[in-house]
């Protein structure tokens, strides 16, 4: 492990995208996502994606020089299609368009077709949580978990990104509807570890805390069992039915070449004014008071402090912006090749 | 037990609400939803709930005679006090409004303060799927859950309902924040059963399938862990800041006397019309293919298929209409006494 200061790495990032064809300027932006997800502790989506991106683009399944295009508008929702560019800068750019939206009617909403991974979701809860508005995104996936009660993987893991703006104490939740992601199980694993809680089944059928079974039985357990199925299952139509654009079924049926991890997903943006609606002076009441009450429980026998979603982002922030980012050394240095 | 049937079950709620002071048409239109609850399997928050409601007009929780009030609204959004009127009535209410809205501008939403509990939840994305309408609405609720990492209940259950229209196929989600809820762990203690997962911790601070160990701990588990609990914090938020309404921490921090369930909650209604978007072919396409695709999964060891949200309530309605809604024999005679 190695350490790297978050300006560094965004150069370095910069550096490997403008030599696969982006633009500085996108290259500047796309780095700054990249980096900011490894400064937050979101490794699996940082860096450690990037030399994937390049794979994707020496492939052809980012291209470089997509951007979203405008199919339909009314004035309130916007509807774009994502043309396969990267889809971290699609996802940024369809959160702005949200909140220039929302400046006008409280609220707005975009949503795309035909994007591509957008990488670390929670970056677009940040952007909208910074800029004082309420963000909620999800996108949907090509399928990768089982429903419950099933064995095969039909559904996508769709993560959902709700944020709540609060000056230095925004409150952003990012999460999978799998209880587990790969990245954690392999994780685990490397460290010969066990999960906390069941992850998966196992061949066999039982649920099982061990990284290894799961990622060889492909099992992984929907969050909350039925219910992060359920909800999977509908986020997945939801976006697809707005954003007219590809359903997880349609992924799934895609010719194989083109089968890869985020191609053509669908995803929606909503950003909502909360200090238009009620002032600055009730948004901050109410998430202080409740933030406050929400400490007041005493932690229970294994843990030792109560967090809210964004808490510990932040507190990982602070440290790697001090210490460095810690980096896998051979993933720097595959990097420092690319 | 025994059977009742729908029609029974209607009138026989029709006569206790306008006995208790309802108009005779919104006596019919709650005994209609709580019949439907029924009918649909929510028994507990169908007739079974009846009593309650009885005792809470009784005690000035719930005002017959209030109904939501607009307070403001920019042609898209709409906000309404509820007056503590009954919650069904009220959230009805706002879900059609959030559809009309919707009709103009694709998109509706409208929020709701100081109003009462909405019963099953699930009948509002009923509501819009049924009327050809994406629907997604939730409510917060007084702390009943403890947060993930904590022993004291400081959330809310706020139960999140997401629905998609499809003809007799509309896929309707209904799910509180946590993995049970404390009816599930009644009933299953009465049938002296465990529940097939950890639903909670018990006095000791182990996880526990054994329900009378939670309901003694009143430890109840968020679903999918620290998932559900951030969710159910930010649902609260979100509801409180766009309503202007009670947080659960301020539902927490009223007075005794009317620190009651449902007293004075937040809810958010959102409609948005599929089939104005992109057309009914389209639609009835994406869905159709999702659950053809879902289905094509191979049933896990210990089930016999593998159904999607709404897919069992609608088999357990029309089993309930041919056979009558079974009803707890003792509950029944109270209903008839009330």
């Amino acid at each position: 492990m190695v350490r790297v200061s978050f300006e560094e790495m965004k150069t370095e990032i910069t550096r490997v995208l403008i030599k696969n064809g982006f633009t500085e300027e996108k290259a500047k932006k796309s780095a700054t996502l990249f980096a900011t997800a490894s400064l937050d502790g979101v490794y699996s989506h940082g860096l450690n994606r990037v030399p994937r991106l390049v794979e994707y683009i020496n492939q052809g399944w980012v291209d470089v020089h997509g951007e979203p295009t405008l199919i339909d508008s009314n004035g309130l929702i916007e509807r774009y299609d994502g043309n396969f560019g990267p889809g971290d800068l699609n996802a940024t750019y369809c959160m702005d368009r949200a909140m220039e939206l929302a400046k006008d009617n409280l609220l707005g909403m975009v949503t795309i077709n035909q994007t591509s991974h957008w990488m670390r979701g929670g970056n677009y809860g940040w952007q909208a949580a910074d800029a004082g508005y309420i963000g909620i995104c999800w996108t949907n996936t090509e399928s990768s978990m089982p429903a419950w009660g099933a064995m095969d993987a039909k559904l996508g893991n769709n993560p959902l990104v709700l944020a709540v703006p609060n000056k230095d104490n925004s409150i952003v939740l990012d999460m999978a509807m799998s209880q587990f992601s790969y990245g954690k199980l392999q994780t685990t694993r490397l460290n010969e570890g066990k999960l906390p809680i069941d992850g998966g089944f196992n061949e066999q059928g039982e649920l099982t805390r061990n990284p290894e079974e799961i990622e060889q039985s492909r099992r992984i357990l929907p969050m909350g069992y039925w219910k992060g199925s359920g909800m999977a299952l509908l986020l997945d139509l939801i976006a697809t039915l707005l954003s007219q654009g590809n359903s997880t079924t349609a992924l799934d049926q895609m010719k194989p070449e083109t089968h890869v991890s985020g191609y053509g997903v669908s995803q929606v943006f909503i950003a909502m004014n909360p200090n238009a609606l009620s002032g600055e002076a009730f948004t901050k009441e109410v998430v202080e008071n409740t933030i406050a009450h929400f400490k007041q429980a005493r932690p229970s026998e294994d843990s030792s402090d109560i967090s809210y979603p964004g808490e510990n982002t932040r507190k990982r922030r602070e440290e790697n912006l001090e210490k460095g980012i810690p980096v896998d050394t051979a993933i720097w240095e595959q990097v420092l090749q690319l």
